[in-house]
């Protein structure tokens, strides 16, 4: 069910977090950043759709169960501040695919690996928010997964420099994760 | 995340694929039996909102990877033949959760663990089509979950009189499941 | 983890809960056309062995959650019954694996996926015991998974022939499995 | 199958990987304070089982599929070496409880998940090598789960002080894991 559609790639870009209220106590300081990550994103985004590689938004639910992320797209697209700036910089694309993660990995609670196997993925590219907690998180699962995982380091935000560091370094130790920005990424051609 | 939303509740009532299309090539037998199996689980979902026991639209995606549920549900509503008219009787409501499947079982890729732990269910009332695809798959992981279930007679529908019966009489005696009719429920107090 | 030692096979034989006291109340009626899925089974473990097809032993646990299947193999091995005799028709040889399963279905709550990932398995064909409960119950995860699915009708036994005869209809009709004899697999060579 | 067997406990105690052969080229470094940290867990373990708690013991399998744990254990606690050391302190006592794990998380691919859902775990608390690994990695997953995670820092060995000093951070800020010493612990009464 599904299978049909979804187009085969050894490689898929995970979009993650990025479209967010950013209204928790601590977003303050991870906007500025968000709002860098986040052009680069697009631009990954932008290449890797050029490549036919799928564009996968991982997304919080932000404890809404309605299966309804166009409306939040376009609700928190429509403000004022750094996080509308960065939800309208990184839409959807006609043919990019969503799944609405309950909780930090984008594996838990959710059909990413049924994707990853129909279009055969066996590595993934992890862009979003924020570094040391859904970025990481779901990175381990990746990794558990046997899947190789990049986490370009232009292309994720933390609260501070600080933070960003330890969990590229543990990414780069522990889950043998490739960190280098994007345009290090070899199926770039831009 | 979400978490603080959901109403706790022992009990949680699946509504499974009642919104579709009703086009693949079996559906022509299929449509009779579930309009009536529509009616009755209307009223069944009527009880279970009054009793404050989650309503939980567990449906295919049908091949899209959007999570853009009110998309499908108001595209689907609007024909003219009994698929539409299943649908505008099952209409969620205000408070209602969906959970998007995108195989057979609504446990398989989805959050719908997740929505269970968080809830507190120990039991789930499945309704729906067919009796024995989708039911007798999410009964069957129902079960290995430790989950007593109820299958009611008159909210599901297969395509021959015959299948839904061989169905009913193996998650009576594999699965464990109540396959009373719905009025039958102790909690109903409609 | 482990991985080095897996064998890479697009297939897997599974043989699923022969290793069993039988001592349920419904046993008496199982434990004969049971011996006779054993001998079948025996000589389908060989070709499989002789192709380098894995041979992963799914056994239920038995409310023993200590991880010594080799010390149940031999308890049960020791007896005069038909359990005994099943027991010593298909002892693990060398090279083998095993998953110990706490429920019905071989996937849920074992390593399965995770040896079927690494060996690379496309297909699987079970063998065992009951038709209608664990390999019915395993053949629907597999088919939920994408895994072609072969439940050869000489290598399984049910408490009765009506029994087996409906889920061996359901497992071809529903899960599309292929249920013809054993010596029709494709792969056999013996 | 086996529910029965299993203590209802609100609490629950994983030794991970303190079976282990040490003979991973960064071991050496490692070996001192797992000794260490063995020890505590020795006195832990204790005072898990004189209140009821259930001691699981969440362990590497070291890529072998046979689940038989007992004979790992007999094999590695024969040496001269600490880590023979570590097993004798260690050994499994009747009634503890063994999962083998594939991977680095405790709970990937294995029925761990099970065990806590039958006994009733709200709990947990991780002992065991290394911290920033395995240890991290499991706890990551209890969180995902909404478990209360308890890594009581001298029960908990890694490579250095730094590595362990950080792992421990992120399980307390991000985690939200006490990670004050085992006596600390509530439910201890020795």
């Amino acid at each position: 069910m599904g299978e049909a559609d979804l187009v085969k790639s050894r490689r898929a870009l995970l979009l993650i977090d990025f479209i967010n209220p950013l209204d928790f106590p601590e977003a303050g300081a991870l906007a500025a950043p968000a709002l860098e990550a986040a052009r680069a994103s697009r631009r990954l985004a932008q290449a890797a759709r050029t490549q036919r590689i799928p564009v996968i938004y991982a997304n919080d639910n932000f404890g809404r169960w309605q299966s309804d992320f166009p409306t939040m797209v376009k609700r928190l697209g429509q403000g004022r501040d750094l996080s509308a700036s960065i939800v309208r910089l990184l839409r959807p694309r006609r043919g990019d695919l969503t799944v609405l993660k309950p909780m930090h990995s984008a594996f838990f609670g959710t059909p990413l690996d049924i994707i990853l196997d129909h279009t055969g993925a066996r590595s993934v590219v992890l862009a979003g928010l924020a570094t040391d907690i859904c970025i990481q998180l779901t990175a381990a699962d990746a990794f558990l997964r046997g899947l190789k995982v990049h986490v370009p380091e232009d292309c994720t935000a933390a609260e501070s420099p600080q933070k960003k560091a330890i969990a590229l370094a543990y990414m780069r130790d522990i889950l043998k994760c490739d960190t280098r920005p994007w345009r290090s990424l070899r199926w770039h051609r831009a």
